[in-house]
């Protein structure tokens, strides 16, 4: 479990250690986040800063299930910087409602909650209350780019 | 086709002689269920009872498609105790409007839709005409602690 | 990317010299849209005409990655005629919130993302700013009767 301090969700973040990658805009035609009344809904988010994959590949393989974890918190860190480009201010997040986690994994890999559980502590480490979210879990057997996780956030606005 | 009996969502699933699960509690950092606004959203439900996985392993191998069919209609009962755990009383649900049913194959197995309505079989059975429900039918390579099925709902309450 | 002309998405569709199919019911028992305050979702819709199988099979196998494309974009256009079947006059959709493409891949087909533009492409010429979607990539190990593609919407109306 993460602890963060501070008040502010960018306060916990920096607590955390952690930057806000840059929000990436679709990589086709498509946009990557949408509001709709009172709910918004990111694309899904790959682990990457600036375009540079940094976790390619099979969790269970090619990358440990602590490098799964990692790649789960830095797709949420990108969903992240979705919301913050979209409403402006993440205190405008009034709750984080779903996070749906499409993991790349290995034959056999089943410990898929674990990982996932990288994008889970986060957003409750930075959003607190607001961030007591509904989850599901996806395994795909080819990713985009071959990337290890895709994050989407519903989130309430 | 189920046919149930009984004017309430209660009555008919004893007239099925079906009895709900205790809802469970998520199995890592986040909730079972959320209500924005008019609408909820459950977590992927697991084919358990009280943490005990009645269903496990892929359906076309370790499981018939009849006890893939069981598995959905199990972790069907268990997205209902959600509903009811979050809203109290079954009547209070307006409409099922959207089934996402993840399932656990083996290679070469395509007969999902029949395994799903073990889902919307179900759901039909039981609301009535409240259980007109869209759905999407998933498979995944790997699946949470092996799991047959997932199953999530979307409800308007 | 697709060129198209005219003031109304129906207009548009004609100039790219496209048909939509018959809106075709469930499958199985329960529906292919549902309408929810402004929102409609649809089921997840197969790239068939008729129910006639259009694509089936492996892309990247079976299928060439410009089949794949193909395949989406008829799944698409199934899901427009679902729009339409719902809400009369397409000029009444406000906007398409989400795609969510499930592609049927050969292991090793991770170039995902150009084949759903099979999808995004014909949003964004028949809608035009109304088409700005988010978007989220699956792949599935297995499919429905072996279809190439399932495309679900999201659209506010």
């Amino acid at each position: 479990m993460l602890k963060a301090t501070g008040k502010t969700a960018e306060e916990r973040l920096k607590s955390l250690g952690l930057t806000l990658p840059a929000a990436a805009a679709g990589v086709a035609n498509y946009v990557p986040w949408a509001i709709v009344g009172t709910m918004l809904y990111t694309s899904g988010q790959l682990p990457w800063i600036d375009g540079d994959l940094k976790f390619k590949g099979k969790i269970g393989r090619d990358l440990t299930p602590e490098q799964g974890y990692q790649a789960c918190q830095l797709s949420t860190l990108n969903a992240i910087s979705q919301l913050k480009a979209a409403v402006g201010d993440l205190e405008k997040v009034k709750r984080i409602v779903r996070i749906e986690g499409t993991l790349n994994v290995a034959p056999g890999f089943t410990a898929t909650p674990g990982v996932l559980n990288g994008a889970s502590d986060l957003v409750v480490a930075v959003f607190g209350e607001r961030g007591a979210h509904t989850r599901m879990i996806y395994t795909n057997p080819e990713m985009p780019i071959d990337c290890a996780s895709l994050v989407v956030f519903w989130a309430e606005v």
